[in-house]
């Protein structure tokens, strides 16, 4: 079944210890999509600015990414810039410019407002809640992201998204903040009281947890040993995981373990180069490949 | 088979966020054999003062523990205390008083120098291969565990110590800290052209990894809600990996893995209660029955 993802598109400018590299593709929607692709048709709504460069869209159209939503406004593409630790772990926002990503109103086109499955990248849940209302149907299955700054900034009108949705995915530290929890176990746990049927909690190179009513399921992350930049981790894993499950068709808990290990394969493939490089580059027997070798590393 | 400890016998004052205890039996061969013992005859050789509480020495006795290598000395048992921080993933060390540890040099029963099963706890690395040294047979399997101490003021005794056995145990910074690599999965197979055949590295909350040439695996921790003080919780964790390998006697990858979930289980329930009172009160059952619940917990 189609996937239909709203997010961001960015210029991205990293350093890191490997090297560093300016304006490179990035942004939440083009990890997500990139990385779902592998398993699905994937519908993007996302803005660029005038500068957007011709190569990037067609890197995007050429991987069968279906661009007919992603709108072209009058200025320049978002940008940020980063700096990662040495531990990789860690990273510094040097800037952020937000262009015409700054008060953008996504618009779902007529023709994709029946999708069944949608997600939602991190993003004001206001906005986040007007494309879930621009919907002719309501989704199959719908998981939003999102961040520290909106868990501050918002908490009210994530409280009332969360209530909406079959699915939150968030990192520890924001599982953590949301929850007042230290325990993360807890933290799962309470999450769900708060309307998702399914949280996925992403803890970087510690792998990642999925808690639904019904059971819990820990998954460590793929071995990697040359992490060029781990600059898209979360959304490229988010991909993996929804594109499997919209690919599937169908959300079990057969599936979710599967789409799980799916987004750890596509979220370790893409932080071995700086940007998109990697996961464009990729065709899908090194996706299968990759999860037999995870499955290997994990099975008792 | 037999397996046989050396290490640490402590009184230990706790303070975690649940609360606080005083004099608590602890030390990293109690932990260990406490763990160790749901799965073979476990043989404990260490040392505590005049003041060692005869309750304690029949909670080990009657939990099955060998403790004809338990020796007491004038003066009293080595006493630690610490503070644990909110998140329990951090404390400091509030006071140590090494009292009658101070200067052991540990002494292996003549009718235990056949043991088939080593495991020399964290101390200095030159009494640790004293002990090995004491062996009449080289034991089948002998893993050693360490800390940030000796790789300090002890590295080339360590490095030497690491050439005579078959595996080590050591959390994740230990392992930066010895190979210089702040990856882990690179940490890991640069610990094994130290030596040991096997390298397992514990990660806390975020479960362990398991190197050897031919295969890594990785294990996610219990999702545990109730942490009361994880205190022992890597002894723990040894000493359910090594009592299940002593236990079944081979050594190969389904035992390795299998013997890494029974080590997460027991350090599970190690640090659901202050100090030893969870671990020593646990019946056989229970450990399987969480075992199940864990294979659950990870499976595809």
């Amino acid at each position: 079944m189609s996937l239909l993802v709203v997010g961001s598109t960015a210029y991205d400018s990293i350093e890191t210890p490997d090297g560093s590299r300016e304006d490179c593709l990035g942004g939440s929607a083009t990890y997500f999509s990139l990385a779902a692709r592998f398993f699905t048709e994937v519908r993007l709504v996302s803005v660029v600015g005038t500068d957007f460069r011709d190569a990037d869209r067609k890197l995007l159209e050429s991987s069968g990414i279906q661009t007919l939503g992603l709108e072209t406004k009058d200025g320049e593409t978002f940008r940020w810039s980063g700096r990662y630790h040495a531990d990789m772990n860690h990273r510094d926002t040097v800037s952020v410019d937000l262009n015409v990503f700054e008060g953008y109103q996504p618009f779902v086109p007529t023709e994709w407002r029946k999708t069944p499955f949608l997600f939602l990248a991190n993003g004001h849940p206001e906005v986040q809640a007007s494309v879930l209302a621009q919907m002719e149907e309501r989704p199959h299955f719908v998981v939003v992201d999102t961040m520290d700054l909106w868990i501050d900034i918002a908490r009210d009108s994530l409280l009332s998204l969360l209530k909406k949705v079959d699915g939150i995915v968030l990192n520890d530290e924001e599982a953590r903040q949301i929850t007042y929890e230290s325990n993360l176990i807890k933290a799962g746990q309470a999450l769900l009281e708060l309307g998702p049927r399914i949280v996925l909690i992403k803890k970087g190179e510690h792998g990642s947890f999925l808690f639904s009513h019904f059971f819990q399921f820990a998954l460590p992350s793929y071995p990697t040993e040359d992490v060029a930049d781990p600059t898209g981790a979360g959304d490229s894993f988010a991909g993996g995981f929804m594109g499997f499950l919209a690919g599937r068709g169908r959300v079990h808990l057969g599936n979710l373990k599967r789409a799980m290990a799916f987004g750890t394969v596509t979220a370790s493939i893409n932080v071995e180069s700086f940007g998109v490089d990697r996961l464009a580059g990729t065709e899908k027997p090194e996706i299968d490949s990759r999860y037999q070798d995870l499955l290997q590393f994990i099975q008792i």
